[in-house]
């Protein structure tokens, strides 16, 4: 008899379904909402249902927005793009607030081994974007793994004979880490891109 | 610019609101929904709208239930009623497989600095229950700590003058702790309910 009724498995089941969510932090998501007043598990409800109604991807980078062109794309520089995988990419880079230019979200990387070629991942808007936004600068921000290196490296190949500029994230050790704890590769690539003080 | 559209910032306020959930978590919920079909959006909302719906609290214990009488209430021994503070340690209490009783969910304890009395939590439905039933023990569950303490101290002064047996789970040391990282109280108690091997 470990067994809740039926209604409140299956929101646990659907609490669970959520990135990281366990049984455990599952069913004290579902007690909250237990808990708490009719009202809020209705409003909570019509957010998950609006989010998806109102919500759709930016004709510009690919983000999420709930107009036509996002807040990003309509103030910003466009002549500069930061390409990243994902939407939640954006919310990390938006924390250097001296950044002015715009995003574009690939949705992914290249990658052989989930049969995802570059006709799977957003490059072809890219590239539309090049001529008709007259881009100077391409960013590459996609993650520093085998997939993420890939893919900056094949859409920096499409990008040079286009006469755009395109670069690399830096990468090195972090501030506040432990050289004692870092990966070789990671001093390998600090040690390359070692810079005079 | 660090802001969401309206919608997205919306699902996450709500999510953030779940016990434990900080503002990155609840992100990565809210894409979760984005990046899932408009389906199974409606099928979650849905079930968080049926819990509050469809789910009361059961007449005999007050354990949440979408029956009037829940099915632990349904099928087990009145007699015997473990009490307990919240739904969620009825879940806690059924790992024990051994246990045929049944329950009673106080929904609180006793706490002069909450201005909770004993007309507060359930106490008055528990009394209700002993003649009702003609229960034999009363296992007080509540936790081991201040609170929880003086609510099974009180509760056993009431039911004691009934003729009713009153237990209260033992306290000692946990099984795979370690005694060396034990606290005094803990090894106290331990000691003073010392059994011959």
């Amino acid at each position: 008899m470990s067994e809740f009724d039926e209604p409140i498995e299956r929101l646990i089941e659907y609490f669970r379904s959520l990135p990281g969510v366990g049984k455990k932090t599952a069913q004290r998501y579902a007690f909250y909402i237990l808990e708490n007043s009719k009202e809020k598990a209705q409003n909570f409800a019509n957010a998950i249902v609006e989010v998806k109604e109102k919500v759709r991807l930016c004709s510009v980078c690919g983000n999420y927005s709930s107009s036509e062109i996002c807040p990003i794309c309509q103030k910003r520089n466009r002549k500069i793009v930061c390409v990243v995988q994902e939407p939640k990419d954006v919310v990390s880079m938006e924390k250097v607030k001296s950044f002015d230019g715009v995003y574009h979200i690939l949705f992914g990387t290249i990658n052989p081994l989930e049969n995802k070629g570059p006709n799977d991942i957003r490059i072809k808007e890219l590239l539309a974007r090049i001529s008709k936004d007259g881009v100077q600068e391409v960013i590459m921000a996609t993650n520093p793994d085998v997939e993420g290196e890939a893919t900056a490296m094949y859409i920096a190949k499409i990008l040079k004979p286009l006469g755009v500029k395109v670069t690399r994230l830096a990468q090195g050790i972090s501030m506040g880490s432990d050289i004692e704890f870092a990966d070789e590769i990671t001093l390998e690539k600090a040690l390359k891109a070692r810079q005079e003080i």
